[in-house]
Parts: structure tokens; C-alpha cells; sequence
């Protein structure tokens, strides 16, 4: 078999009953994350454009876009809600992928699950045959992948997005494999436009790409066999032509790899290398019940070169405040949280965080390697003490996870963030139930007051 | 300037009253032969499969399907048509490309047209701009990417395609610099893909990601300038890292591409490797006024590596005999001429000609280039005459092209195929006309009968 036909024959023959209560729970969590942030991302810049650009795709009412009033094909809807899922780079991340699994297989399967009544049990399984795919070839190519420049989110996500596809439209193995080919056929994303809008549009396009690939296949359209292997195929494109059929003969293996490599649920909306130092710093300050008018000095030292993205030592805007080590410091010092609210330029130009930056000193140690990766935070406290902790497992991360009150609170943050409230415990509850409908997850969360465009 | 602001800069200044007539004129010849192309492929399976696809993209009635009754939004009818237009493989190439250039052109800017009632000026200097941009672009990157295995008519063709979308919806230098990011963001296609469905989907997508990427930067979606040639940008990841700066600081330079390396318009709907043999073939069989029952064998050399493509020597379908250098003399001795009738299973299958192949024998010599390419054809009559003719120039290609009435021939033949009856003289006079209205072209192409479909 080449790599797309074993594709194929995994997704084809994927069995929804072997998900355990473990695995379902870990696609409701995984599901109200994504699509809090996605809600929570719907008035950002890149978002409002990719609204106005989904006015030339005619009309379409298939699905819904996430937090807004309008619908549209499922297709397009998968390309807009990828697009507001991605654009904080608040969304879920999984080790094996250098990047965001999440983020291009929700979106696309609940817009289709919405345009095909597909049911919550669907919805898991489709999630998990996507996850599983996308992490095998993950762990061959993403390494290589991601060093030559691809934005493996997307290049090697389409991957796994397609799969999932193609198991919630019950695609047989032979067309499940044609619709690989046609994966491959789309896969694209570069690094370099990380820091402009096009990095969401490159999640938004793996989603609508692997919908349009699967909806073909189920029209008949062919591909080779060979896309994903040949001299010229997936391989030798996006990675360095490694033997993929190798790394996906475990396709399905217990535990999946939803369980055995898990999901990292970023619990701040800002860099990731800032969020150690964030948990040891709330963990203090909750601990020893002082605040940032308590505190003369902090010291930050890291693993080594774990400060390198924060580049912004005096930031202005909230867009600099998501890098800036001393930002996040002073705002954890100041409300005891740090959420949404924390990254609008007026929250970061606070005149007693203004003062404080000038006390926050990082340092990273030296050394050849990153891992393992940690973080020591030192307070020293204006009536003489000096209280430290060092964080090595990241909160949220998949060995050390959110418990659900806190992803529920992350959730409700989101939701807010944009006026829209909602119960993220009976989401959460849905989510989970095999038996439920999407429909009632989606129509749970609904405006204050009115509704908005 | 980085290469997306060159690219941007060029297509946002490019004055349309630089074309001269010979300018228009070759996009006049380019347009019809495209489209009747397009209309001539409507029928076949990948063809109708994409149709079938797209009663999943809602409705839109922005543009037309070539050849057939419905519209669609311009993104959608792009994709279609493109997919329509390469199906056949009878579109046009230039050589710099390594590729078909207006497969990935004209149904973008065709759609794009209709959508925005821009006139028949404006699609001829936007199809020159996104022809310059391409065939620039392609001499720095197409060797490479060709041999690493990109179906360099999409990855190429859509950086030139979006330039030229771009100046259709004359958008300014920097929104287009944005659009060449977010084409680069969808660059994709492998040759792994040939001889399926894929190939013809890959021109499509290039055309619908083209228009996609240039509405986005429209609607203000921003992208990487550095997309084009950042450590991990295009030149990395789709050739090898070359210089676009020195390929593109040319544009625009007179003659523009599509006069200096011009066009190759194809004479005979199969593989290009047996038009040389053809062209001889039939010059001989007219003026020595010969058919196939006064020929006793044929002998044909040609130059080293020019027969590889040529893998059926007892074809028995129409595909098989559109790689059948036997297949392709007995028809063309036969018929008198090779059009799009030759390549049905029925018409490959007839006594005469299944008698005749084993009396075709071809010989490549021996050598270390492919180049220069030529083809010697001998015919040995029954009454003992030996006739012969060498023929190097290809006609149809830049330096040897189609006469008008040869054009319009083989858009009349394409029309025919399917059923349709067009003015093909008509049209090229409307397509040379700046003043003229996309609408005029597309309506005079009517059916015999009855709308079909």
C-alpha cells in the first residue's frame, strides 16, 4: 500500500465505538477551545477582512460562522472560522507537530458536520482519525518541515484535516486515498508570512482545501496513488523524502495518539515562551496574597534560549505586549490573571505597568540545547524578602492539563471578550455525548444584548 | 524592493496603451484558443466531476461556465473552466514555463472580467502582465522546480496569475505585493499527480487561489512582503533559493515575454512528441496527394529522447492513442488531418488503422542532448516510391505559428466536439478589439440544438 492508500484504509476503517471516555473527553475539551478562541477572534483585523472577501463566494447556508449571525457553504465557513481560530494564537498545539492541530480540523468538520447532520459521535471520531494521521506523519516529516521554511500547521495538517473529512463523509479506503492526492495536490504555507494576516489565512486555507479535496473524491475526482510518496510526490516536496509508509504503519495503534501525544491548551493569549514564567508568578502571588505594589524587583532565569521571541523589553501596544517578557510580568503582578483584556494598547500603556518594565530582568542560561525547557521566577518584595519557584511542566500542557473549571474559565474569557455569554459547562457537558447534536453546542453561545454583524 | 513589491510595483504601473497591435493580437489568438479548448474538455469525467463539486460551493452568478448554461461566483467558474481547459492537454505552452501559461490565466481573468464588467482592453493587459510576471519568474525557478517535481503550471502560474488578477481589479502596488503573498500561501501541485483527475484540478486550483488571494488583499488581508524570498519563503521552498531580484528586475522590459518567448499553440490534441511527425506527415500526404491504402510502411527518426512519451504501440483506447506514434501516422494517413474525433476508443479501434500499426517503425538516435529536437519522416508508397521529410520547426509553436485560419480551424473542431457552433473569426475579431466586452466573446459560441445540461 503507498502512504495515501494506507490513509485510506485507516479513516475507512476507523471504528467510532472504540473511543473511550478518556478520547471522547479529550475532543469535548479540545472542541470548546477551539471554538472559544475562534469566537474570540472574530473582530480582529484579519477576521473582519476575511468576512468581507466571503461576500464574493455567493450565498450558502450549510454552516455557521462561529459567533456571528450569518452562514454560508461549508467550505467557505470552514475557511473563515479557521481563519478567527488562528489569528490570537491562542488555539491548542501538539508536540509531535511543531504546531496546531486543532485549529484546521474543527473548523472544517463542524462545518461539515453541520452540512451533513452528522452527530457528536461522528464529529469525535472524524477528529481523532484526524489527529491520529496528522501526528504519524508529524513525527516523519515535521522536524525537517518546519527547518526548510513550510508552515507545518498548515502543510502538514491539510494531511490529517482530509482524513478526518473524508471519515465524517464515510469515504471508502479508494476514494479516502484519492482525496489525500488532492490534499497534496493544496498544500501550502510558508513561515514567512508569519506576523502578517496571511499566517491565520494559511490554517482557514488547509481547512476549506481539505473539505474541497474530500467533496471531490466523493465526486469521483482521482488523484495517484502515488502523491504522497513518488520522486515527486508529498514527501520529497515538504519534508526531505522520507519513508512515510514507516511511520504510518501505527496509524490506530493504542493509545491513540490523542492520548499517547495529547494537546498543550495555551492558557494565556501570548507567547508561549512567557508562559512558565506566568505560572510560577500567579502560583506566588495566589500563594503569598501580595500584588505589584508589593514588589520591588523580579528576576526571570530560563533554559536556554527560551526568551529569544520576546523581543519587546518596552512595549506600547497590545500586539508588542504578546512579546514582551517584562509586559506579561508586570500585568501577572498587577490583576492576578492574564487574559484577553490584558492585550488592547490601553491595558499595556497602564502608567503602574509603564513604571514597573524597567524591574523585570530575564536572563537565559547558557547551553547547546533548549530542552528540557523551565523557568525560575524571583520576587523581591519591598519589605526584604525574596520568594522563588521554579516551573518545569507547563500548565496546560499535556502532561500537566488544564482541569476543566480552568479551560471553562479560559472559554468564558473568550466569549466575553467579544459580548457573547454562554455556558461553557453545559458545552463542555455536549461536547462530550455522542448522541448530541452540534447544532446545540453552536446555539449555546449567544449575545448579551443584540445581535451584531 | 523585495520580489512581491517588484511583482506589485510592475502590475500596479503597467500602462494598457502600451500594447501594440501585435500585442493584442496575440492575446486575441491566445483567448480563443484557451476557451475553445475549455469548451472542447467540458465533457470529459474530471470535467464533469468538477461540476458535480461545485453544487457544493452555493450559488453565484458572477461568471460563466465555458460551454455550458449555469454561472457561478468567479472563484468557482475559474476553478471549473481551468480544470475544463487542461483536461484535454490541448491548451498552449511557452517554453520558458516549462508549462501552460493561459490555462492559468484566462479563466481567472475571464471570471474576473465578468464579475466586474472590465473590458476586453483590460483583460489584454492583464493577461500580459501576469504572462511577463510568469515567464520571468519561470526562467529563474522553472528548471529546478520542474525537476524537483512541482507542476510548475500551477505553482509558477500562480504568481503570475494573481499579478495579472491583481491588475484586472486594479488594485495598487502594495495591496498586490499582499495578494503575490497570499498566492505564494496556496502555491502548490505536484507531477506525482499526472495522469489523473489531480493534473487538470491543479491548473483549476491555480486560478481559483489566484482570484481568491487578489480579493483578499482587496479587502485589506495583508501578507509577508519577504513571502517571495525570505529564508523560508517561495524561492526556498518551490526552487532553490534563487535571485528572483536580478529574474525580476526585467519586467517589463520591451519585447514583453509574450512576444519574445511567445507561445506554443498546439495543432493536435495529443502528446507533443508526435506534432513534428504530423506536421511532416501531412504536408507529405497532401502534396504527394497519398492515403493510407497507397502507403506500404512508414519509418520515422527522430532526435535523441524524442520518442520516450510515446508508450502505446497497440493502443486500443483513445487515451492509449494519445500516446501512440503508430496510432498517431495511421490516423493522420487515414483522415487527412488529427482533430479531438481521432481519440475516441471507436475511432482508434477501426480495422484500417489496427492493420496499419505494425507497419509504423520509429528510432530515436543516439545522443547526449535532447536538443535541437527533429523529426525525419520516410513513406514507402505500394507502387515503390520513398518519400521523405525532416521537419524541425514545430508549427504552432513561437517560432512557426498558426495562421489565423489554422486557429480558427481547430476552435471550430473543439467547438464541434461538443456539440456547439461558433463564429470562430467572430470571436478573434472581438478578442483583438480593446473596446470590446467579454460578454460578446463567450455569447456567440451557441448550441446547434438545445441548451444540454
Amino acid at each position: 500500500m503507498t502512504p495515501s492508500e494506507r490513509i485510506g484504509a485507516f479513516s475507512a476503517a476507523f471504528n467510532p465505538e472504540v473511543l473511550t471516555p478518556a478520547l471522547r473527553q479529550a475532543c469535548a475539551r479540545s472542541l470548546l477551545d477551539t471554538y472559544a478562541v475562534g469566537v474570540a477572534g472574530k473582530n480582529e483585523p484579519a477576521s473582519s477582512r476575511a468576512m468581507a472577501y466571503l461576500a464574493t463566494l455567493g450565498t450558502g447556508d450549510e454552516a455557521s460562522l462561529w459567533g456571528c449571525p450569518g452562514r454560508a457553504t461549508a467550505e467557505a465557513a470552514a475557511f473563515y472560522n479557521g481563519v478567527a481560530a488562528h489569528v490570537l494564537d491562542y488555539d491548542d498545539v501538539t508536540s509531535p507537530l511543531r504546531g496546531h492541530p486543532s485549529v484546521v480540523l474543527w473548523p472544517a468538520l463542524i462545518a461539515l458536520a453541520e452540512a451533513e447532520s452528522a452527530g457528536m459521535g461522528r464529529l469525535q471520531s472524524a477528529y481523532a482519525v484526524g489527529f491520529e494521521v496528522m501526528c504519524k506523519l508529524a513525527k516523519a516529516v515535521a522536524v525537517d518541515a518546519y527547518a526548510k521554511g513550510w508552515h507545518v500547521t498548515a502543510s502538514i495538517g491539510i494531511i490529517g484535516t482530509v482524513a478526518a473529512c473524508s471519515h465524517l463523509l464515510r469515504l471508502d479506503a479508494e476514494k479516502t486515498a484519492h482525496a489525500v492526492g488532492m490534499a497534496v495536490a493544496q498544500a501550502a504555507g510558508t513561515r514567512a508570512n508569519f506576523g502578517s494576516d496571511a499566517k491565520s489565512f494559511q490554517a482557514g486555507h488547509a481547512n476549506a482545501a481539505a473539505i474541497r479535496a474530500a467533496r471531490l473524491a466523493q465526486a469521483g475526482f482521482t488523484s495517484s496513488p502515488d502523491a504522497m510518496d513518488a520522486q515527486q510526490g508529498y514527501a520529497a516536496l515538504y519534508g526531505q523524502g522520507q519513508d512515510l509508509s514507516a511511520a504510518l504503519a501505527t496509524l490506530g495503534q493504542t493509545p491513540l495518539e490523542l492520548i499517547s501525544s495529547g494537546l498543550e491548551v495555551k492558557k494565556y493569549p501570548l507567547c508561549y515562551a512567557t508562559h512558565r514564567v506566568l505560572d510560577g508568578l500567579l502560583d506566588l502571588r495566589a500563594e503569598h496574597g501580595i500584588a505589584l505594589a508589593d514588589v520591588e524587583r523580579v528576576e526571570i532565569e530560563t533554559s536556554p534560549g527560551a526568551l529569544v521571541p520576546l523581543i519587546h523589553h518596552r512595549p506600547a501596544t497590545g500586539l508588542q505586549g504578546k512579546f514582551s517578557l517584562e509586559y506579561a510580568v508586570a500585568a501577572a503582578l498587577l490583576d492576578g490573571h492574564v487574559g484577553l483584556a490584558a492585550f488592547t494598547d490601553e491595558s499595556v500603556q497602564r502608567p503602574a505597568i509603564q513604571a514597573f518594565l524597567p524591574f523585570v530582568q530575564g536572563r537565559s542560561t547558557q547551553g547547546d540545547s533548549i530542552l528540557p525547557r523551565w523557568a525560575l521566577v524571583r520576587l523581591y518584595t519591598r519589605d526584604g524578602q525574596c520568594i522563588e519557584r521554579k516551573v518545569d511542566a507547563l500548565r496546560g500542557s499535556a502532561v500537566l492539563p488544564l482541569t476543566d473549571d480552568e479551560l471553562m474559565a479560559k472559554a468564558t474569557d473568550c466569549y466575553g471578550w467579544v459580548g457573547l455569554q454562554a455556558d461553557a459547562g453545559a458545552q463542555l457537558a455536549i461536547a462530550s455525548d455522542p448522541k448530541a447534536r452540534i447544532e446545540d453546542f453552536l446555539s449555546i453561545a449567544r449575545w448579551k444584548n443584540r445581535i451584531e454583524i
